[in-house]
């Protein structure tokens, strides 16, 4: 069995996970030295990207939990997608289970796991603030896919699968910012947050600082929830409070009901106002105007997870990390600022 | 325990099962008279509308498998979400399959059975055209869902819950030319369709004919799937084809990339053409424009799937067939003709 991940063919060939990931795609921005080089590397490991869960020996009747948090979300049902698929080729059954956004997902997993027995969990968001004492109460292997734990916990106790909040967070700033946009807003999901969300803010509002712009709580808005209704009225919000000519949203749905309030409201976007999402959902390349939004590789998120977390409970394979990197989609919802 | 579907409510009532979901719902336009003499009924019988699933008597873990064809539509992720969680507080563990849309679900169905003696079935999105000997292999009880059989399959063998695919196509094309279109055109799924797509598009057909409407072969496109893509790739192969100034879409998210396309194509929706779709997906109210649809009543119809299918395993009860109206929304993509 091939325990190589796509991280590390992306450490032998000395170049980003993403890189590697365009390169397996067939993505026509890599140069060919480049793209030379990672396939030779990729040849010579036998790696399989992807779909290596597949060549698995497959095994009897056994389960995996997904535990996920925010159902609703088309982001997580195009990994779940994937997820089930990929457990179903390797033998594994996906019993799936929701956790409302203000439930603890780890207290649910540990009943889950004392009634239904399942040989591993995939957790599919989250919180980053559990203690090391109660998530060793999980007896199985874990993923988590889309956020990780803070600091304390022991990184050789689970795995996770994420990208770069921070960093993106930060470059959503910084892509406004050197467009001419000074005066900055962010909808972020909840003041108290200790989630991926609040790694998303918190990167967009550094970068502020860093550049020496306003900012003030007036510019912030919480959503609360994920949904477009929740992405809406928190624009509302924004708007009877503060002015600005660019809009970061923590996850497209909430961008999308954004864009709408501001339309309600009689404001262009993005003529009077730039609105950035962050995921890369399907819909948002449709709409109009289609949506800027940081991408995550959400279908190598979901392959990578799968493979972790089997090699793990087949061959006790040591827990990893992996940081993908989000890119900017440079939707029609973006243009430079017209008050400069 | 208590049989009483919403189905046998309206029966008594004699009004309309969307009558007694709109005074359940305590939606405002029912008139007091009825929905008092609904609600009258409903106390009389101690009939717990939808969550009813909640109080029947927790068994040990037990599994129901739901069988999705086209597990990416939003339209199906909302039921499921309701689905999984009356299934789990009602005991059973939700295993979900994905079948791809070229495949046979039932052929997957009954593999599944073996491997994983489920205790029922969910089937969600798939054909009509299924032998009764070939279901007669499924050994467990089955609610099909958004589908049912033809009528050379005994009744009294499953159970279904659908909207009437057929009438809501049929007044898709009523509203459109009673607002003066007589130019149309309608974004199907595949020319050998056997599923609820072929209904609507029939329904919709029919009632061209009845009013005597022009209408050929070029009115027609295929979408093949449903996705975003798919809908703005059939409509731009109906702008190539023909002359129209009103689209049904058999689905929502056809539509809206539908919609797209026609923008990329310098078209005004609806100045100069109307977009119908069908489902009544969360975000087609906050698209720009919001989008005219023929709304399922999702949460009333994955709820009473569970209902069915509970009644069935733990008592026996006959099987049902459920039949709820559509109804029209009328979103900004729908407007009367201006070439009149």
């Amino acid at each position: 069995m091939n325990d190589l991940t796509i991280v590390d063919i992306a450490r032998l060939a000395g170049v980003s996970v993403s890189t590697v990931s365009r390169v397996i795609n067939k993505h026509p921005d890599v140069n060919t030295q480049t793209a030379d080089k990672v396939q030779k590397i990729i040849e010579e490991h036998d790696y399989v990207p992807n779909n290596s869960a597949r060549n698995l020996k497959r095994e009897s009747m056994k389960a995996v939990a997904v535990i996920v948090k925010g159902f609703s979300n088309p982001f997580f049902t195009a990994m779940l997608g994937i997820i089930q698929q990929e457990l179903e080729q390797s033998g594994y059954t996906m019993l799936l289970t929701q956790v409302e956004t203000d439930k603890d997902e780890v207290s649910a997993a540990i009943s889950l796991c004392k009634e239904k027995k399942p040989r591993g969990l995939i957790f599919m968001g989250g919180n980053f603030t559990h203690t090391p004492e109660k998530l060793a109460m999980l007896d199985v292997p874990y993923v988590m896919l889309t956020f990780t734990m803070h600091w304390d916990v022991d990184r050789n106790t689970f795995s996770s699968v994420t990208v770069d909040d921070y960093t993106a967070g930060y470059n959503v700033a910084r892509i406004l910012a050197e467009s001419g946009h000074s005066k900055l807003a962010v909808i972020g999901s909840n003041a108290n947050d200790v989630s991926i969300s609040h790694l998303r803010v918190e990167g967009f509002c550094q970068y502020i600082k860093d550049a020496g712009l306003d900012f003030g709580n007036s510019q912030i808005a919480y959503a609360g929830e994920f949904s477009y209704e929740a992405g809406y009225n928190a624009a509302k919000t924004l708007l009877e409070k503060s002015e600005f000519t660019g809009i970061f949203c923590i996850s497209d749905i909430l961008a999308l009901g954004a864009v709408r309030a501001l339309y309600d409201a009689g404001i262009s976007v993005p003529d009077e106002i730039s609105v950035i999402g962050f995921d890369g959902i399907d819909e948002g390349r449709f709409h109009i105007p289609s949506l800027a939004s940081m991408y995550q590789p959400d279908r190598d998120m979901a392959y990578e997870t799968v493979r972790i977390l089997l090699n793990n409970i087949r061959s006790g394979a040591k827990h990893r990390h992996l940081v993908f990197d989000a890119e900017f989609y440079k939707g029609e919802s973006f243009a430079p600022c017209k008050d400069v």
